[in-house]
């Protein structure tokens, strides 16, 4: 079977060179659309997304997230848009994670779709531990009590994708 | 913008209601491929996709759940195939549960693709921690140590797909 949906699914790829012109509006915005529609457990939309295109605050990030990976280098890969998600603590909502990773992963698929690269970062929950965290989490106007589930960078690739490495020979099994 | 992928990731929805009839190998064919090209941390492909078909061990996966769940009913609505996804304990593999989360996800945008409805079903960490469960996760094949992330519910719909409740007004925010 085939079709557009499927060869996307397929197809995307994490790019981790970028372009540093910043993207469209309505690029940014057919990203986040997607991923509000996620699938939420028991449909309680836990998450909250913070799409950062501020030059500042672009550089606080990579200053934050290059401290806890202990590096000099970027960990967002000269992105020059930073797409944050937060979710409550696990022990508040049982499926916070999940719902964060899904809403993340309709973000992936969709900026494919537009055209855009895209890379699942991490650390951001040790980020947003972290007293320079919490007062960001604050001038961002969320709530309190959230944890940093992870990001997405997000731009314009400068290079080609990537072809996909093969997959493990035995990644699923099919009992009939 | 829109296209077809923008469609399906706004448009796809949980459902709770299937036929009893089994769906195509073709269609569970796509469903699985999806979720192999799903993102995993560091590509290091850490999940592991059982789709399970077999009516007697649907049989004992409904019945293993709705035990944790605390019911008589059938946690996967009577769908004929349970994809159940597995993956190392976060101890072991810090991406884990996302990189599991993540090829669920995957899985669920490619079953509305395909035409096929899909919920994400819960409870499997309980589940597969249970002798019962170990026995069972033996069964299939899987190596020592994995843990439950998931399932999704799968088959075709037996009801119109719902309408999508409106999403919170500050679902997202974006920082210029």
């Amino acid at each position: 079977m085939n079709n557009e949906v499927l060869k996307a699914l397929r197809e995307r790829r994490s790019v981790r060179s970028f372009k540093p012109e910043q993207i469209k509006d309505e690029e940014l915005k057919a990203v986040l659309e997607a991923g509000i529609y996620a699938p939420t457990g028991m449909g309680h939309q836990d998450p909250w997304i913070v799409a950062v295109q501020n030059p500042e605050i672009v550089a606080q990030l990579v200053r934050m997230n290059a401290k806890i990976m202990g590096t000099d280098s970027n960990p967002y890969y000269g992105a020059p848009t930073i797409v944050l998600v937060f979710a409550s603590h696990p022990e508040k909502w049982f499926t916070s994670v999940h719902d964060g990773t899904l809403v993340l992963g309709n973000m992936m698929n969709a900026a494919y779709a537009v055209g855009l690269g895209s890379c699942w970062i991490h650390r951001e929950r040790e980020m947003f531990e972290t007293e320079e965290g919490r007062q960001l989490m604050k001038r961002f106007g969320l709530p309190d009590g959230l944890i940093g589930i992870g990001s997405i960078a997000l731009g314009y690739a400068a290079n080609a994708i990537p072809a996909a490495k093969p997959r493990k020979a035995d990644y699923y099994r099919i009992i009939k």
